[in-house]
């Protein structure tokens, strides 16, 4: 068990964590939206498989090139049962539609535009040269080639590409199955009534289903836990034994109702970390137990927000099989900053298109003490971030990192 | 009817079309991920109700600021049944624990790091500041402050605040149903069978399905249209009433078998543009037929995939109630380019991330000539984006506007 380590550290131990991705499962296309690619995805034949008209337009062969009329012979729209061929005794020409096939022995595509059509005749004002505009055999892919690599996040784009190539199913990843313990006295699930205003309700459980949700898992919501170390210890076990990977809130701090850190004493020689050196979230913990991944993250809603993107998600993606990288930019600081303590903080800030540019502001934000969400929701949507404050002081216009943050 | 417009004038005209937002519905928190929010939301109490330590500590009153050592009277954790009250008479500490309400007439809260504990004493070592590690009244939010936005697209940092508000359900705006239809003799649905080589899969349909449902549409796809005016107008007809949006691909261009484009002709009093300046998707429409918004989108996949981002998006966001504005970047080229055509060209390119720094690159893309959806799906996982090239010719370096697509 390493304890308060730095950050830096904290994510090569991550890093270097041994996370297995759970088995492929077959889907319908539809189903495959926004899931993880199981498989490399190659080209079973060249596409297109036949020369294509690219535009409307009349099919010659290059034979009769330097002749002006044309006897047009034959209609020939896009998804015709037989492709005509082309006599080439004399210059004859067929009308082609957009997404045609070439007729047989025709090499030229003359679009529309560039003819004078008279009666049964056309009359060439500029011809094309032979290829252009047409879409040769394989031109769009080749039989063999590689299309698409295991481990994609397959959005709409590649929905498209593949019902092209006729994946009617698709293997993708199973998604883990993610166990949330929510910890606390003081918490109060949704709908429930309390006179006491020392009560929160449970941002945090449903803060993390969302999550959870988004980065491709299946939450598993277990009932609110009391302060109570028996009651924590058998949910903490029913979690490891269903889930494939367990997050808590609260009970991660060194105060004697803190049992999920008790817990993680006891049992020691699997703790990978405990506590790292940054603001928020410095108790934040984690371990294999029974050779699962558990995370002990702190209560306060934004620590656990900050903490679950920082941590859980690198874990989380490997076990869903994702090559997703998380965004890191370098953007100058629009205001000054000291820091009120030595820690690495890590703190939101909006991020906002300027020009064409991303810039940052602090707008709205109120101090992380407060522990809210709030400084995570813009009330004017924008995306938001994490600014990596590693120095005591920050000039403005000073070039900082930014982890960008959904 | 406007036709062949320029692109910054179709982009004006959609942005003046009436869009009217559906209605709203009532969802439970789970299911408002990724929906857009109906309502303003403002906080009705405030948070926290009476002030909270932040840190475990000792509570005391800063009557006897100027003592060192004080009796332990009580312990406080978080959630406690009743908020102890400290006696004023004589220097009283209340253990008080992260979270926990402090104690009435305590002010002063000691982290437990700077006291050191002789058994039912404690001697402070260093004393707080009144209101230091204290979560003052209303601190996270005050009664009657406006906290979200209606139009805000709710990922799951807005679902933990609302769960921290007690919202068990929340008001989102009504889905729109997107009718899908496409057509082209040559168009073979998933799974069919042909021997006949200029037959293609239906790309546009799924592609457009999973479009729809990214962008917060319900999508209604209709059986594969043949070139047959009569079927197609039925169709058309048809998705007019039962939709709210109606999307067509193919059939837009200028051929004796482009039916969508006779029928926008004959019905040219509601076609808002027919045709714009760019590459690719030149033949795209927008009409308003029995007021509902019809956009005809060209059969070439990279065309329809292009016109459904610039075009269907502007409206298909409006009607979702949705705030969120496309991200345009300004980035400089990594190449000369000399474009073929003098239209607009919508090029699409890699946006990726070096050095923190944004920038593009057209690795892997082939002619776009070539009418495929490869170019909008990077082998290695990356984001995606549509350089709009304006001019003849650019010069490496020279800064271009990247519309960010996903």
């Amino acid at each position: 068990m390493r304890e308060k380590i730095e950050y830096d550290e904290a994510l090569n131990l991550l890093e270097d964590s041994k996370v297995e991705i759970l088995g492929r499962e077959r889907v319908f296309l539809h189903d495959a939206l926004n899931r993880i690619l199981a498989d490399d995805i190659y080209a079973t034949i060249n596409m297109p498989q036949v020369p294509l008209s690219s535009m409307d337009g009349y099919a010659i062969s290059s034979k009769f090139k330097n002749h002006a009329e044309f006897v047009v012979l034959d209609d020939n729209p896009a998804g015709k049962d037989i492709i005509p061929t082309i006599p080439l005794e004399s210059p004859i020409a067929i009308k082609t539609f957009t997404g045609a096939a070439m007729p047989h022995g025709a090499d030229i595509l003359v679009p529309i535009e560039n003819v004078e059509v008279i009666g049964d005749k056309i009359k060439i004002l500029k011809c094309s040269e032979v290829g252009e505009f047409i879409r040769d055999i394989g031109t769009n892919y080749k039989k063999g080639e590689k299309l698409l690599s295991k481990g994609t996040s397959l959005n709409a784009n590649y929905i498209g590409l593949l019902a092209s190539l006729n994946c009617v199913f698709v293997n993708v990843y199973e998604k883990p199955k993610v166990g949330i313990l929510v910890s606390g006295d003081e918490i109060l699930e949704l709908g429930e009534q309390s006179s006491l205003e020392n009560r929160i309700y449970n941002a945090n459980g449903h803060l993390l289903y969302a999550k959870v949700k988004e980065y491709g898992g299946i939450p598993k919501l277990y009932p609110i836990l009391k302060d109570n170390k028996e009651l924590i210890e058998e949910s903490l076990q029913d979690a490891l034994k269903s889930c494939d990977l367990v997050v808590s809130t609260g009970g991660a701090s060194v105060g004697d109702y803190d049992f999920i850190s008790k817990i993680a004493h006891e049992r020691k020689e699997e703790v990978i970390f405990k506590g790292v050196k940054i603001k928020p979230g410095q108790h934040v913990l984690y371990a294999r137990f029974f050779g699962k991944h558990f995370f002990g993250l702190p209560g306060f809603p934004n620590a656990t927000l900050v903490t679950f993107e920082l941590f859980v998600v690198e874990i989380l993606l490997k076990m869903c099989g994702s090559t997703m990288q998380r965004l890191v930019l370098r953007v100058p600081l629009g205001v000054d900053i000291t820091k009120k303590d030595k820690r690495l903080e890590l703190r939101v800030c909006n991020v906002v298109e300027k020009d064409g540019q991303f810039c940052i502001n602090f707008d709205g934000k109120k101090d992380f003490l407060s522990a809210i969400l709030n400084n995570f929701c813009p009330i004017t949507s924008c995306k938001i971030g994490l600014v990596v404050l590693r120095e005591e002081e920050y000039k403005k216009d000073s070039v900082v990192e930014v982890i960008m943050l959904g």
